[in-house]
């Protein structure tokens, strides 16, 4: 079988059960692990916090392209993927090393400009860039782990896996701008002034919620994700990984007035299925979304719930209260659509 | 100018002193970091012991290829190299995210083999494979995150900053032995069967020192490095890091006998500048290294010593005390031979 007949998710799925069957779990490592692959990050027990690792490749051609983004917007998105699995477990970050796969033929100052747009970035979120990798290639290949923590051993981590029935399912910000940002640029669409910068924003440089994802932990909240691939596809992971179903209603998912003014027919599509928003999207109790909302920064939108099915299927409402068509899905590698 | 004209260890130069210039010092991160970029792993303060990171790309057609290494193989090979990184540094290897990018159309079952011989030698070093990433690309990229620790917190680390003049150079087995073995596969060269093995073996399957490495720090060894590049440019680098030089003397280096047999006139250059053989070069004093001979389970030999010149040179000696010349260095990414 080739890995495009299995899917992203289903390589992932086969990766993970091979570790879990051939390690052995007397060892040191895996008597520390709280989460092994299959979570935004992995998490283990330090001594006096829970300690968070993710890593991201990001490739050129499949992931981004330099036609529409600069080397250091690039630096800046590559970055704020990585901290936004942070943001999801609601922990700290605080370490970066950053892998660079490159031609010989790349010119010094752009590889200097993307690693001034990761380093503001990175400022602004107290990481230090603090080791890495270079090799030549041929064609660009960003790898970045990030090293992180848990804000305190009490409070403990967000994980996919804690959603249950009843609790409300809520959103940071708005949905669809980077997919909205990522047509118009793509498509050299034109818009007015404000609406052109505030999409290109969402795409170009995306902030990770590292402040909101730790409002959550603080606040009680247990289950969260970043939605990195899109709502449905992320929010089928959190229901995958805790056993339960969602349901959506479409007519409250909070959609940034410049793509509803410019993406009018589109806008829902765009909000349920595009992807690298970096958004939390977490489940909790109306009572915690409350104390969420009043120490919040950003929006914070319910906009569905989570039902008893185990099945982990995802039901779209529309504004009549009618079952409507679920989109094509979120962004899955190695799959053609 | 290009990225070619500079080299990797001028771009790693130029990123390392962005990354410390840009960054503000006074954040915790950073009040915790002990080595940032430069060496062969990042390394803080945790509570009990200090924390080591390293990360390695391996890019299809650069560093491997699938003609002469299974897919088995190089999982090992690439889990192997990184590994190697926490070897130089005396630690212990912990923990392992493993990014895997890779066109759509390959055989789960090559991806699933590669997967397996990464979990064998994780196995052997009770390393749990417990996060990654994995992503659509025209070619097969693997990264490898390590994260491991100090064997204790009052025994530290061993960098390539401590080598001291008048420290005796020495190296773990023998040298120019990987690169023999690819010499062998790629030029599909005929020897006997017990030298294509061991030569095969040394390329393919090397055995990360991380035993090796543990001793070191154990018996009072302050500076190391792993062969990856080759001997020559691995010594640079400590004697540039260190401030001091070195003098080689070749008549000194330990060379496996199917080396010495098959590549009589080529097995002195293949010692000197032949990489991925994932020895650990560390220099020390004559009593400790009697000391570390005696608890190693591998040759110990010292082949020279530091000396005091500031400038970073390494100088031969053949076997009649003369000075010989260089040969071509070691491995360096971008740069045209």
């Amino acid at each position: 079988m080739k890995v495009s007949e299995l899917g992203e998710f289903g390589l992932i799925d086969l990766l993970a059960k091979m570790a879990y069957a051939t390690q052995d779990k007397k060892i040191g490592a895996w008597q520390q692990l709280i989460l092994g692959i299959g979570d935004d990050t992995a998490a283990w027990s330090g001594d006096d916090s829970i300690q968070l690792a993710t890593v991201d490749s990001l490739i050129q051609g499949v992931h981004f392209t330099l036609d529409i983004t600069s080397w250091e917007e690039l630096g800046w998105r590559a970055l704020a993927a990585n901290l936004s699995d942070i943001a999801a477990m609601g922990g700290l970050p605080r370490y970066a090393l950053v892998s660079l796969a490159l031609p010989g033929d790349t010119e010094v100052e752009d590889v200097t400009a993307l690693y001034r747009g990761m380093l503001e970035l990175a400022q602004q979120f107290e990481v230090a860039i603090v080791g890495g990798d270079t090799s030549s290639a041929p064609l660009l290949v960003i790898n970045i782990t990030i090293l992180g923590s848990s804000i305190s051993r009490d409070k403990g981590i967000l994980t996919r896996s804690a959603a249950k029935p009843g609790e409300k399912v809520a959103v940071t910000g708005y949905l669809g701008t980077a997919a909205a940002g990522l047509e118009m640029l793509s498509k050299h669409l034109q818009f007015d002034s404000e609406a052109t910068a505030s999409l290109k924003r969402a795409f170009l440089q995306p902030y990770p919620r590292i402040a909101e994802g730790q409002i959550l932990v603080e606040q009680g909240v247990r289950a969260a994700i970043d939605i990195s691939d899109g709502l449905i596809s992320d929010l089928r992971h959190i229901c995958k990984a805790s056993q339960v179903s969602a349901r959506i209603e479409v007519d409250r998912l909070p959609i940034a007035p410049a793509v509803k003014a410019n993406f009018s027919d589109r806008a829902l599509e765009l909000a349920l299925s595009g992807g690298e928003d970096y958004e939390l999207l977490f489940t909790t109790s109306e009572d915690i979304i409350g104390k969420v909302r009043a120490a919040a920064s950003c929006p914070i939108t319910v906009v569905g719930e989570i039902t008893a099915d185990k099945a982990g299927e995802i039901t779209l409402i529309d504004e009549k209260g009618n079952p409507a068509n679920l989109p094509k899905a979120g962004w899955e590698h190695f799959t053609t659509r």
